[in-house]
């Protein structure tokens, strides 16, 4: 339970990825929200994008990140996300989000996630991860353009 | 030529898409901007971001589209689109954001592109498609979840 | 209808599709078929494979292409589609199958398309189009690296 | 260096893995080759299909995943991965692939990782790793369809 050594700044975070959530567009799955720290100090929150095309359609958090990236950014330091309770046994990002947040965080930022329940956090669910811990031995290429 | 037939609104949607493909994040390719004209009357933009994993990354259109939905909406109406005269023969969206304009406009949107020369709009690129043209017997499922 | 101009190769293809849409991974959706015919002269097949992950995934066609791809082959020359009757109004690629078909044919593939019943291709179904009618205006790189 | 604890089929994997890699469709990266033993005992390859737009091509994984799909598996043992040495500092699969990975073995595949060096494998680069050490805490949904 990492809630004691959240910084208000992690409760905003949860907080802008909560409401974020809400406007999710989903159509066989769940709603989804996240909220990520960019490097300008800011805030930009994403929602998951469902389709029915196979390879459409996109995440919260790299939604989130398209966000910051749209606004000048090129590095997150902070991702947040949140999902409901009744979806999940584990409200943690999947392996392709966790490939695009290391690319943009030089593999370094800090992950806090939720689940909630009526529409409210549920403070005893906040983890605290780093990305380096969630896609560890991560694929490193030489080429760099 | 199109030019003359545009309306205010649709060289603010062009003017918007060159703004935000400055921010564009680029790594092999070149940068390309959009906007999006929403259902609740606002622009919003966005831009391509690259990866250098492939299936990761997104292009300008599908970048604004999901901009307009995180504020909320469900439908576009329009869609602009920029791009530097000297990477393309024709500024046109690709058939995987055919398909998301496609289904975020019920098959509707007007579709407006120009190539941009020195950092400006040449005016005689400009082109209006709608989406209908561009993805022509478009898939259609039955199912209606 | 397109079935009396149909060659005995463009029935292999399709009867090639009917028997990979059995082997499709669906979550929720429904189960699609492909073959094409490669520039080796050879039929490779195609199902899709859903996810529940927003962006993995993939379609059929794109499935066969890549298949098409790794025994060798960089260009084909024709496409079989077959999808069942109730899941659709009309057996059409999507936009993103649209694009990938284009990129591997040079604009040139012929597309053949059918819609099935009780697990037979429904004959007066049959759709035969080419790529260009289907991603007319479509998107041009001046970039050949 | 995990080359005394490999069996005879984890060598042949790698060397499957090997030649799939010659026939990857590369524009701006570079060539990588993977195989799957499958639930049917059998081994499938793939390579990685690059495009010029973003979300569209495929890494060798998942190429080879879908490959098995498509001859029936639901399932996969193992996961042999090649990347020539001058290409990357360490060969591990990236994120995308490890959810895909992790999908369809219920997290169990063993991942057995080398690099290249004129066209043949590096015995002292090979590493082998569960799909769990590589996506830990992985994304579980509740939703089971």
């Amino acid at each position: 339970m990492a809630e004691d050594s959240l910084t208000s700044e992690d409760f905003r975070l949860l907080e802008v990825a909560l409401k974020a959530k809400e406007k999710a567009y989903v159509i066989w799955g769940f709603k989804v929200g996240a909220a990520v720290l960019a490097e300008d100090g800011k805030i930009y929150e994403g929602c998951n994008v469902e389709s029915r095309i196979s390879g459409l359609g996109v995440c919260a958090e790299r939604c989130a990140i398209d966000h910051a990236i749209l606004h000048g950014n090129r590095r997150i330091l902070k991702v947040a996300l949140v999902i409901e309770d009744d979806n999940v046994f584990d409200a943690m990002p999947c392996g392709v989000c966790r490939q695009y947040i290391y690319d943009f965080s030089d593999g370094k930022a800090l992950i806090i996630t939720a689940k909630t329940k009526n529409g409210e956090i549920v403070l005893e669910s906040i983890k605290v991860k780093h990305i380096s811990e969630l896609l560890p031995s991560p694929f490193s290429s030489k080429i760099k353009q």
